[in-house]
């Protein structure tokens, strides 16, 4: 039994574990595949505002069923699973809105409780969502992050009215692109990085634009009979992008923000309120794991290009390297913890 | 025949107006009683980024049918109306969505076309809605204003499990109370004037805070379980009083915008996303009259209060001037056309 910890901020380290125990309402999972995530990077670092160390880091991973405690009905022995990292109490306003992700006691696997890099881990029932056997467990663990694409659009909605503008053509904006075309919306990516943008194409985008040639204001500007993209989604987590973002949105346009810089925005009320805009922020997921399954399952996503290396869990310290030297060449880094 | 002209910023006329005709699906009216709103005073400050000179301004008016035109079949003649000032294409995409409010080619009477200070307009028929006999023309005049705070509160959503937090006690502030009172909602508002809190308790506020002598954010901290507001309306229009909303709002809390200043707002990524918040926009109104008449005609509104002072339209000069002068005093001052 191992476990990956961040001790402390720059201090990784594959520790002895102990075998959890499975109480009343949870299961135990035996963790076959996990994603690392930026913000598994941004522990790492030192950069995550809710982390506390030490933490075993990991919220995007899948596995076999090992026991299940008093009182679980939803899932067997034997069952494979993905679980939904994010713990809410059910009682909050928040919850009691259907916004489980935003609870006023959230605790998200990996953050602020020990997560899924490590051999066996105890989660609450409502927390393992079942998927088919023949599944592999790589495409699995990649609903995480689908479900956080899946998380933004139903916040500012989609359909197949839509032209999305999505910036940053990452792990976010690739798996924007997916869940938009999925519903039929025409998808414009802008990124810096031209390999990336033919990544972009790869999974669907319509048009790539790269922004340090061409003006993102110019090149939008006939979408939509002359008003502009209907939705705008920051996949790259840039304050600055704001005020371009309310500048080139449709009137009635949504703009979905992911990212968690504290650095002020410079945007103002004229342009959000001329064109009635609707600015929502969108955090980890709202028990969407379920739907990104059924999307899986049923075809209608295929995501398995996101996966660009998968190392032994026992070689983390070189998967982590590898993101931080090359990050061009990774997209979906795994950890395969089933050797 | 007069109407009130702004021929350029600061020069106010009652002119001579000649009789408009009445095309083909238009309604003619002869107007009664009409309000006089902010952005009236805007436009007759040069402060309104919209409006072309000369303009007949007003856009809160009621009146009696005097003519229609071909095709017209909605209202008949000595029906009473009042007259939706907002004029869009039903073609774009923001029309399509049901926003016609942010109308690719909005026109807006008194704003964008010459208004309803006068004795005869044309209008749509799509935009005379047709009310009781019985119904004063004053309160009639009065479904304009309120439709502004039916379009925010519409835009954040209302309910009875809501907590509003409305900054400013002026007639946005004190419509927003009637309308969150009438949807069961507990309603907190904040002003620097005690006279005006007065009001807004009288028009149903729950708790009013003096925010010169108390924290807004300390006052409300411990409302829904801690979690605070769960939606904040500026009233105020202040850009800076954004990053305080956004910093008292609940988890899962909207936010609803309504000021036109281009000033930048100082607000981050992290306040929005951490608690996924939603800000919206809210101009005019989308279709929202035949509501608010519905909710006045039933009793479930009683509007009469905000009306604190009525000129013949002759003196509006004079009723300019009041505004200006001692603004503490007015709510909304009306212009008698019927005289």
């Amino acid at each position: 039994m191992v476990a990956l910890l961040v001790e402390k901020p720059h201090a990784l380290a594959m520790v002895p574990d102990t075998d959890p125990t499975v109480a009343a309402g949870e299961v135990l999972v035996r963790v076959q595949r996990a994603g690392i995530c930026g913000s598994d990077m941004h522990i790492y670092h030192g950069a995550n505002p809710f982390a506390v160390y030490p933490r075993v880091i990991g919220h995007e991973f899948a596995g076999i069923v090992e026991a299940v405690g008093a009182g679980v009905e939803t899932v067997a022995v034997g069952d494979h699973v993905v679980v939904d990292p994010v713990v809410s109490c059910g009682r909050c306003y928040a919850c009691r809105a259907g916004r489980t992700n935003v609870c006023g006691t959230l605790e998200v696997f990996g953050v602020h409780r020990d997560g899924g890099f490590r051999n066996r881990v105890a989660v609450p029932a409502a927390n393992a969502i079942k998927v088919r056997h023949d599944l592999p467990f790589s495409i699995a663990a990649l609903a995480e992050p689908l479900s956080i694409a899946a998380n933004v659009l139903s916040r500012t909605g989609i359909g197949a009215d839509d032209i999305v503008l999505i910036y940053g053509a990452g792990t976010v904006g690739l798996t924007v692109v997916q869940v938009a075309k999925l519903h039929g919306a025409r998808c414009i990516v802008v990124d810096l990085d031209d390999a990336r943008l033919e990544r972009a194409r790869d999974f669907g985008a319509d048009v790539t634009l790269n922004s340090t040639r061409q003006s993102v204001p110019d090149a939008v500007r006939d979408e939509n009979d002359g008003l502009g993209p209907t939705i705008v989604i920051d996949g790259a987590g840039v304050p600055a992008l704001l005020e371009e973002a309310c500048r080139v949105a449709s009137p009635a346009g949504r703009i979905g923000l992911l990212g968690f810089s504290p650095a002020p925005c410079n945007i103002s009320q004229q342009e959000i309120v001329k064109k009635e805009l609707t600015l929502v922020g969108s955090r980890l997921n709202r028990r969407l794991l379920p739907q990104v399954i059924d999307w899986i399952e049923t075809g209608r996503l295929q995501p398995e290009k996101l996966i660009t290396q998968v190392f032994p869990a026992a070689d983390a310290a070189e998967a982590f390297a590898l993101i931080e030297r090359d990050p061009g060449r990774t997209v979906k880094v795994q950890l395969d913890f089933s050797l």
